[in-house]
């Protein structure tokens, strides 16, 4: 199939590298809304040519896939329901869906049954095409949640370019999605922003900082993500984000009266059980990767 | 000097390995509550001689070593009182000093003048003495919190200790102490148990756990630490813990009301701020300790 890649980073960048050699993919045109992004994808060579124009990239295509932060993905369907060719698949890369599917809905008009929501749970240390790895989705999770208008054709074309580059696909429900992400990556991004910018805000915030070690940077690496891109994500999924919050702050209301009693109990029941499960599972898909 | 280690532990191991590396420690006794702990310290060559007793770990010793968790060195400290030898210098490797010190001061006696206050910012990916490095301290901070009563001597020989393996020593007071670490230790620690511990106990946590990737694997790294640890210091330091927790508390119900309202503005300042901040400070002495 011919590819068109709208968003040339890490991600975007990768897909089309990993979807190129599993051979399901001949040619990749790239948009980006910097110019400079897709002649970079070109001269990588992950990108056959780099377009000019959302129309211009997507003229020939049989598979659109939308590798922007989700923020900007509402404005670019708009553009592939006047651009787009009636059989071309529609995907996306983003981190929610719910809102997005909804956008999709009102913009795409009979394209609504070509597209496929996607999420990769995957990404890089360092951001940027110059990082993309076609090995990147290797035993990663990509999380899929087609509509009842989906085509059976399109989503199955998509998810078989993903187990070809090596992904384990899980379909779901976009509010089972949504949810289940709110708890395991907004959350936790929402609170390693609030860490780091509480402590560099108290009076004696340098101080503390410089005396930090090896665990507040581990918990707090989320915390260098893009501001833009997680802005968007916290706003895109505020349904199942605010809930999520709610639930840990009352959460975290217990353990402030049991710090404050010194009950013992209260705070070894659930360090101890916080500890079994921690210790029990592993997360990510090779100790290295870094989902968004 | 004749090193007496209470406590045969990771930090306890590496602590008399680098001390004994460094010239400054001729020979080491070893207690631990666990008789099989001292015998393999013995064993892989770190202490010299396993007792049974702390009275006869600290007979002949000239500098006495507490490496146990905060909530056993009280007990230790009133045995020290009975047992240890009138010129003997003694420290401690613990997390938490205000508490630590008004119990020092409690029981000591006229040897509280000899007691050095301090806290090595290391620590290892896994526990236990068979995991103990010499090298562990290379780079890190130790924290001596010296009382009015602190014998110069003292204070002078065990910061001698810790420079000589390569660490960077930093006085102040235990209130600082316990108040730094309370925000960029303890209370990211809580968070991680918190967060692992609810999402556990969700109706739907074993799903949401089943796609949680590498963000939420180093945000809750910590909360595989030792349960039982983790409490005696958030105990021992709930009178910082208490308010830096209701401080990130506050400020989370800002962000739940940024995150309701759709407030993108107020989001991406705290966000932003957030990664400026993470991304141009690097913590942990070498990238790979993990302090506790």
């Amino acid at each position: 199939m011919n590819l068109a890649l709208l968003g040339c980073g890490l991600l975007g960048g990768s897909l089309a590298a990993a979807w190129r050699k599993s051979g399901r993919v001949a040619s990749v045109s790239g948009y980006d809304v910097v110019p400079a992004q897709a002649r970079r994808a070109v001269a990588l060579g992950i990108v056959d040519r780099a377009a000019t124009t959302v129309a211009d990239a997507v003229c020939d295509a049989d598979c659109i896939v939308l590798a922007t932060p989700v923020g900007s993905m509402a404005d670019l369907l708009a553009e592939l329901a006047l651009h787009a060719s009636e059989h071309a698949i529609i995907t996306d890369v983003g981190s929610t869906k719910v809102e997005l599917i909804a956008q999709a809905r009102a913009v795409l008009g009979g394209a609504f049954a070509r597209f496929v929501p996607g999420h990769p749970i995957a990404g890089g240390a360092l951001p940027g095409i110059e990082h993309a790895s076609a090995d990147l989705f290797q035993g990663c999770w990509v999380i899929t949640t087609p509509q009842d208008q989906t085509q059976a054709d399109a989503l199955q074309q998509i998810e078989a370019n993903w187990v070809a580059c090596g992904a384990r696909v899980e379909r779901m429900s976009a509010q089972d999605h949504d949810r289940i992400f709110a708890a395991v990556s907004h959350l936790p991004h929402l609170l390693a922003f609030a860490l780091v910018q509480l402590v560099a805000s108290q009076p004696d915030g340098a101080r503390k900082l410089r005396f930090a070690g090896a665990g507040f940077r581990d918990f707090t690496r989320i915390a260098a993500s893009d501001p833009a891109m997680w802005r968007d994500i916290a706003l895109a999924n505020r349904s199942a984000l605010g809930p999520e919050l709610a639930q840990f702050r009352e959460h975290l209301e217990r353990l402030q009266a049991a710090v404050d009693a010194g009950d013992s109990q209260a705070l070894e029941r659930i360090f101890s059980e916080a500890s079994r499960v921690r210790r029990t599972q592993s997360f990510g898909a090779d100790g290295g990767n870094h989902d968004v």
